[in-house]
């Protein structure tokens, strides 16, 4: 059996970005899978009594992320364009991702919309962008009429209800085994942990 | 001119034991001084509509808090003992912090508080404990007396407000310059910034 990663994401964080640019070639590295898990984080933070992003809810630690985030993307030699809206809408590209068989094509798709939210400040509730992912990822564009799909619908309500069940409230977060690791700080103890199960 | 970190901590708070029981010893390897700086998380949450710590508030993260810190103090070969009570009154502790000058001695005093909370489980809202904290410095007993001084409940209020205006929301919180880093995860980062200025 070969080891393996659930890497739990919404495509509207941040941080989340940091671990999909990198997650499969670190674990890679240490011979560890990953399994590309899109979820959506809003009615997770319905539960806790916000409707809007905590980075927006509470401005210092807005601000605080901004800052945090500029230092981590330089760290990493990534790009960070700050969109104009934050958060975006990331139901469609959820689904969309979804709608991809897990596996390559699913990364690349999920990497392309990280890479033109946040490193382009694009918009990825706009179909012309999402447009543009699906073919970065050379995945069928006909995949967008899969959106309204009900199997589609009811894989990420189930995506969601998984989340919960596995105590997940915030994103990014790794799951190996019994065990829930939440931000992209713990990604390595995640991966070293994936490599000793 | 020395290269200094202001390690910004409340002593009800998990993450800082982290931080507090090698803070100096990481810096000091750099050539980098630390700044004990106690204040209280209490005002600031509250500001954000919190009247209790968000590891209560929202369980889930409350849940995986407690198994992170087991985690992580598995990994810094740290003891941990999970205090009957969560969070505990920390007001006694950062006003005996502040009444030790900032130094070696409220260095030590900051660390056999969190020893006596986290890795044995005591409750340090009581002064029979605090006073074994303050024996374990080698600070004089007598400092118990000063809690109540004018000055000593000025100095915690203006630490209160100096973090506020610094864009402090949680702890632990270090400051090098201009740069703000919140977590024990971010002390290596600050760490190294603070070699650079």
């Amino acid at each position: 059996m070969t080891a393996s990663l659930q890497f739990w994401f919404d495509f509207a964080s941040t941080y989340s970005y940091l671990s999909a640019m990198r997650v499969e070639r670190d674990a890679a590295k240490r011979g560890v899978r990953v399994e590309w898990q899109p979820f959506l984080l809003g009615p997770i933070f319905a539960e806790q009594g916000w409707n809007n992003s905590p980075f927006n809810i509470y401005p210092a630690k807005g601000a605080y992320m901004w800052r945090d985030m500029e230092r981590l993307c330089k760290q990493h030699d990534l790009p960070l364009e700050r969109p104009a809206d934050f958060p975006q809408n990331s139901l469609k590209a959820a689904r969309l991702a979804l709608a991809i068989p897990d596996g390559k094509p699913r990364a690349e798709f999920t990497r392309a919309v990280y890479a033109a939210q946040f490193g382009q400040g694009r918009n990825i509730s706009e179909e012309a962008v999402l447009r543009d992912c699906l073919s970065d990822a050379g995945v069928p564009e006909t995949t967008l009429e899969e959106m309204e799909n009900a199997d589609i619908k009811t894989a990420l309500f189930d995506q969601v209800s998984r989340a919960k069940a596995l105590g997940i409230f915030g994103a990014p977060s790794f799951v190996v085994g019994e065990e829930l690791y939440w931000g992209d700080d713990r990604l390595n103890m995640a991966i070293a942990h994936a490599t000793q199960t």
